[in-house]
């Protein structure tokens, strides 16, 4: 519980991959709330605030049985809209024997969820991503806990300069190329912010070679679409001159990094993420798991540098800080979370007046 | 050291069993106060604040040698009133050099304290719990600590019906065993509650077979007294009709199982419990070993059901609760509590008045 | 960031021992503020905010590359005055992109800070320790973080009354040496506080034949030398009527210990030990490493009693305490600290004015 709203609320979140809820309940506190997902037996799928009316327990360590969740302390049993149905031994069930329930759904193999006022949550506005079921693309993913505030994984994925740092071992190399003779562009549309960087007519990098034979030079791009709770990161190359900067983005290698960065506390978030790619699409390889295991060590580069950071920035939070070149996509973004927040506790108030 | 009292302090808690008083002194926090217990040669028992009153090191990491306590940074010995006896290299003894010190007493193979006034502590009002030295009976002890307000674990004793849920692999069975057809009796008198649970004329447990051979149907009993800082819970059964319910309990099986609950802090308590059995009574026996694993492994059920219970209740103190149909033994105990810790308050107040 | 100033932030403080500052940078908390502290390829030393102005990320997590210190997130580069000299890919440096730095110096071995206004820090003010430098001192280090107020260290060293109890095992021995027939002088003279205890013409004890095979009896010292950071006890004895409380200590067996207590947080501070002696000069022999290995044993009871001490204090911070004869030394030297903290207030007041 928060003192006041610091997220959006009216927004869909990624609460868990598809393939983690299974037969057994899962815990998350998201944006502050205690929540326990869970699967029926008939493969419906529920949110519920994770803490039984009756005596606080956590829902979350019992067990699901048909269409029920049941307390693992006596017993009571909530169904999907979070109503108690049973109370053990007792006949009358109690008026007000609810748990606040949350609008959850699933999509390309993602559990969202919706902390908002449930008349508001629009299963449509759920963005798609089609890369998590499409034959032409084989795709792994990743889930940690962040100890920071989102925000500061957000400015993370704005920026990539940072790759040339963080990650000089792993996916950064030179260091410059990330700052030097960049065309960067920077736009924002309503709740959506997109950082476009495009390479046009260089030499593939040898990491390229992995998925494709390139005749000769080639078109590259890396391209960050953000709106709150979900960033993607479009990163690439096909041969030069065919379209890739016009849109034609055929064959060559091309990697779909999505980062579903989903608010826990005030300082500490959840990071779902998962690369595709467009070649070599066997996930039973060595070059699969290589690729996997690679993104893992550099997602954990990222999550050392974020914990401390928000260490530090909590040791003296009123201490400034300045802002350079680089931070104009972090910043937009901050800015559509502000607004967001903003509009939201306008909202509220207007219909409390 | 809480800011008011949210505990009786009227009361005599179980402080520690005896068998752990040996040479060596004990820390405990009790009511909030850090206290250290100490045994000394001469086999006197005292209960101190467990703060020198020099430079406020623990006593508790000190020695006893003779009949005194001496701190383990500069020396300084306290006899059992808690007066400083000695100041090592110093002739003259500083007249406030004194920590304060709790009545306690030994009974039943436990050591006893009153962390109220002096005055009021009346040995002979610690109950006596013959079972721990009793030819008929065997018992052994398990001492924890819980991370829960000592009131939660109160509930926990005063409503069996989470037997089926929490303990539903080890003691509990089939949970409706504990909610259907239930003959449930609930009755206070004073600072005792007692809920009575009685099955007659029914089939012996297969459990119960350990202990005796029964020829036919048995009248079975699960009956919970309660008083602050101590829950007694008595179960067994002896041959239907030979007056179970008229106090005639001969033979048969019969457990007495003693929970001696002690506030540490306003989210901690010590858990004191002990099992005796009229059956099968050499403690060296694989069955002893296995009756008392068996409690152990269901004492931890309890532990962690109540932790997760605790931290969930903290995450938002003001989120109310309901109450069910079996609350009332809980919902008893606790108002014993409220009105002991209100007398309390009140009559510090007229003395101070 | 504390509040307000409780230590000293004008005087010279060991941060850590040359030998431990090579090419990582080391990261410390002195006095509250985040520091790191890093060698240049040239040699140079310097203490920086351990903050990058950027986003907060500790420079600690960085490199030091020639002559800078690199921000480990965006590759930020500063001096060693703290100004930023680069920002990759940005032409035009921030105005304000800089970070506070420390004047430190290096002597003796150890690494001073000063947490104070620059233009105050007079270098030639550290003060000398030559054993660490001298043929005729052999010497070895220890360095511990203690969970404890410095306040509470310095007690310790100041009072050695403690050796009979702490370190009865090690090198404390018979308790009653430490606080019978002693004689005992304390003087206080500007910042600094000394402790005499002088035991002429006594039989050397047992230990001190490691060291030197005496004829006949020996007059023994052990003097304790404050100043706010840094304690210096010398202890020894030399041939009876010799001149050792005249002021000429030759041979014979002497240690000087050396305790550079550096604030860190209001309860805790960085303990540097060292301990030089005049005899059995070879540091390769197992002599030494038991003499090494004594002190750290030694050195580990004291931070088990501190750290239990500070732990009681804080659960009842207005408790009182008493004094004993043995505390003038401890008093005299807070009282030291007590004033440089006030009069440090006065001047920023009166510069504020």
């Amino acid at each position: 519980m928060q003192p006041y709203n610091i997220y959006p609320n009216d927004a869909w979140y990624v609460a868990t991959f598809s393939a983690d809820l299974k037969d057994l309940p899962v815990a998350r506190t998201i944006c502050g709330e205690p929540i326990v997902l869970f699967r029926t037996a008939s493969g419906v799928i529920a949110a519920l605030e994770d803490r039984c009316i009756h005596r606080g327990v956590p829902l979350a360590g019992g067990e699901c049985v048909g269409e029920i969740i049941r307390c693992p302390y006596h017993g009571m049993e909530y169904d999907v809209s979070g109503i108690c149905t049973k109370v053990p031994g007792q006949d009358r069930l109690p008026a007000n024997a609810r748990v606040r329930s949350f609008p959850v759904a699933e999509k390309d193999a993602m559990v969202w969820i919706w902390l908002g006022e449930s008349e508001k949550a629009d299963i449509k506005a759920i963005p798609s991503h089609h890369y998590h079921d499409d034959p032409g693309w084989a795709w792994s993913s990743i889930f940690l806990k962040v100890e920071c505030d989102w925000q500061l994984l957000n400015d993370n994925l704005m920026d990539l300069t940072h790759l040339g740092y963080v990650h000089k071992q792993t996916i950064g190399g030179d260091p410059d190329a990330h700052t030097m003779n960049i065309d960067l562009k920077t736009t924002r549309s309503g709740n959506r912010v997109e950082v476009k960087r495009w390479l046009p007519n260089t030499n593939p990098p040898p990491f390229y070679s992995l998925g494709n034979s390139f005749s000769g030079k080639i078109d590259r791009w890396q391209e960050i679409d953000f709106t709150p709770g979900l960033v993607r990161i479009w990163s690439g190359g096909t041969d030069a001159g065919t379209g890739a900067y016009e849109g034609r983005r055929v064959g060559g290698v091309q990697f779909m990094g999505l980062h579903a960065v989903t608010p826990s506390t005030a300082t500490s978030c959840y990071y779902h993420f998962t690369q595709s790619r467009n070649f070599k699409l066997d996930t039973s390889t060595e070059l699969h798991k290589k690729i996997h295991d690679g993104a893992l060590f550099t997602l954990l580069e990222d999550k050392t540098v974020l914990e401390a950071q928000q260490k530090r920035l909590l040791d003296n939070p009123e201490r400034g800080l300045i802002n350079i070149k680089w931070d104009i996509g972090p910043l937009q973004a901050r800015r559509v979370i502000e607004e967001r927040v903003a509009t939201e506790a306008e909202q509220r108030l207007a219909s409390a007046g």
